[in-house]
């Protein structure tokens, strides 16, 4: 895949100054790059960067104005950041591998059917009277189980595991290794201290939209569903329990954790090892910070919590900063005491 | 799978108010229920529900009085929870799915012997020299190795991987993803700043009835065997290191972690995210909080810890809220000092 | 594989006393040997168990007294902790399983390559185009994509996902479920509360001699490399995100987490649960406690840190302990308030 920089500067609606007529082949980062890629200047923190660029091009501000000499061509716009984003787009459309077809051996259960433009990788296994649509991609050593629905323009990476009765709607991506449908942890106690399982007799519903990463799990629910709405976004690691209800665009980052019967709100976000537990609720835009615990509903809509057991995260932050001084305090009581 | 709801009342030893000879052929939350389904009322804090549930008939306590008017059939039982609990686990016996034979291409090592009612799903390996009891569930793209033994009734979610030398009980269920035998974690530092690896040559034991959720990981012993003991219940994403010993009854959430070699009594309960450090040992019933990190060992039984170091649950949540004070504490101490 | 306690007593320049002709087929821990194991003394804490052990012979140094009578027979070596594992390393040189050539069905792209001592176990995926060193072990249910590179003496365990794109170096070993090169996790708020995928056109490099867990995850970089430097340790459920560096012979321990373009320094140990916030830096030799969080960039070489946002780690620890007695504190404030 290659372009000059002036049909770069052009699909941009960006001027050149130096030599347009350069070929670029790939995007790479301004202090990184090699002769034959193209970068981009936002944040003028990387300025030095431009005078030493090994990059063919650069993407600066119409505004940008230099102050030493550099030997890279520039592509003028009026942002520079999304210009980039639009170019990386567009890369990531053209160059996005599109497998077809079926490699065997591979697994199709009886009654189940799917679109056009598939993919069935090698040693993926779709299980019966499934119903999926068209443009699903299914890459190796993939298992979906029995009675599993699925929307068109899907990706289902190496490895992931969909078990039997999920349902998952269009234009979802999950990446390696994840685990959609395994049963939810419950156990009844004995009178003899061993536990019966309870029966996990739900299923795990994915509505449109919605990426998850590597490893993570979402467990079925007890009965009914547990629902991931419209737009979430997960990342690796992530665990969410049975029966939990995840808002319409939420974003949950490495590593958290919501349990049992939760409800989170739309345009929440969860960071990294983020902890909520279980028969709770939080409102609309909340934000949970990293290392987190919420152990009570969040009532009020756009509350930020942060702490080992989350509250008002500038509240924490003070407290925080006195508990560092907690010794110095202490030395500080001892002495007014002593002089009672 | 279709009943009236006679048949029901009378599978639960209760009495039915209203239409007995209604079809029920699914369990549902009172709140959610469709028409055709049963659902329950144990805690009146959900009452409200009863009044305008979908649900075709609602078991209730036989002492409960309605306070307004309703649509749906009554079963009346002495424990409204165990009675639902009962015919969720009839149920859910009646419906479990029960897949029987091979299906290939799947793979079967020399000298490996399985008992009778056993499935073997696609893409699955048996390495060589396995020893597998009666009524064995290995779903798609399971890997068990050489040498392994396992006994009866067990079931092996898809994708999961059971290293060569580990042994299995009887009972026992193991949800997808979850990597049992993998190497334990030791290095040993050499003069120039590198590590050479400590070799990994003992295995895993599980005994009978242990449940472990998805993603989950239980390495093998340096030496000797890494001993999971009869009934542990082990949630999704949940880190088990070599050398540890896990008590009988014992429930481990979600994202817990436990370190190298450290011994767990029986009936404890490791709540999410919970860290318990290496070379210690924890009571019987001792129970740790969620996020929970815990440094020494836990010498009387029934202790409950919490808190980022944990100790006493009672004292940690007074010092945490005192800590939610510390900027007024820091004021009060400034202004006693100006007094001075 | 047996040996008589006098052919591992020369192995390990040692002398015997006892019974050098008795039979060696096991290692074990000295309170848990039976006979026919070898054990050892190190640490004199332990020395109760050689008065009671099983094991045939046990490895004690040269200046070893007993205090009482014993039945086991001794080697006497200098350093008994690096004679067994000297011994240790022999014994799992010897007895390591070394699979040769293919099983079927796996399958094996175009223009793909690899050298001599090969395994590819059944179900294993490689794609096209990808080279691939001598003495690869590639287990059953590895996924391998497209334009990947592999070095020498590598293994990669069952169930093991390397995504297209990767570039892997010589003595890597990756165990089972660990995914390599899953997209990070990065997307543009939209105006409408959605969100837009950023594309993740990066790949991820693992240099020589790196070791990963079961189930961990490594992100492939947005543009660029993610880059795990030579000799990395790396344990289970380990989340390293899109563009991280991580240093030459850094140790990372269960569940711990790296946010995105985080770059760890050389020699650094990050504990178990540790996270480290994204676009920051470590020094090399920087220690982070277990459960820590780490918020801002470490400049010291040889920190540790240590706490909820980590700090100093003795002072954390002094401020922890005052945080133990915040309400008597806060009594004693109150007293002196009354008193003015």
């Amino acid at each position: 895949m290659e372009f000059t920089v002036d049909q770069i500067a052009q699909l941009l609606d960006g001027t050149v100054e130096g030599d347009g007529s350069q070929m670029i082949n790939n995007l790479e980062k301004i202090q990184e790059g090699k002769p034959g890629s193209i970068g981009f200047l936002a944040n003028l923190k990387y300025e030095k960067h431009l005078y030493s660029t090994h990059c063919s091009a650069i993407i600066v501000s119409k505004d940008f104005v230099p102050q030493k000499s550099y030997t890279t061509t520039l592509v003028k716009v009026t942002d520079p950041y999304s210009a980039f984003s639009k170019l990386l787009e567009s890369y990531a459309e053209l160059t996005k591998p599109n497998p077809l077809g079926v490699e065997e051996p591979s697994f199709f259960g009886n009654d189940s059917t799917i679109g056009e433009g598939f993919y069935r990788g090698a040693f993926s296994y779709i299980g019966k009277n499934c119903t999926i649509g068209d443009n699903v991609k299914i890459y190796p050593q993939v298992y979906i189980g029995d009675n599993v629905t699925i929307g068109n323009n899907c990706v289902f990476h190496p490895g992931v595991k969909i078990y039997s009765e999920t349902k998952i709607g269009s234009y979802c991506e999950i990446h390696g290794g994840t685990i959609i449908g395994g049963d939810g942890f419950g156990f009844t106690p004995q009178a003899d201290g061993t536990y019966n399982n309870v029966p996990q007799l739900g299923n795990v519903v994915l509505e449109d939209h919605i990426s998850i990463g590597s490893n993570s799990t979402i467990d079925c629910a007890t009965m009914g569903s547990t629902l991931i709405k419209k737009g979430v976004k997960i990342d690796n690691h992530v665990q969410i329990a049975h029966n939990v209800t995840i808002g319409e665009n939420t974003v949950i980052a490495a590593q958290a954790g919501v349990a049992g019967s939760t409800i989170i709100g739309k345009n929440c976000v969860l960071a990294g090892k983020s902890s909520i537990v279980g028969h709770i609720e939080l409102a609309d835009n909340t934000t949970i910070g990293g290392n987190t615990g919420v152990m009570k509903s969040v009532i009020e809509p756009g509350t930020t919590l942060f702490g080992f057991i989350g509250f008002d995260v500038k509240a924490f932050l003070k407290s925080y900063s006195v508990f560092k001084k907690l010794p110095l305090l202490q030395d500080k009581l001892r002495e007014l005491e002593k002089k009672q």
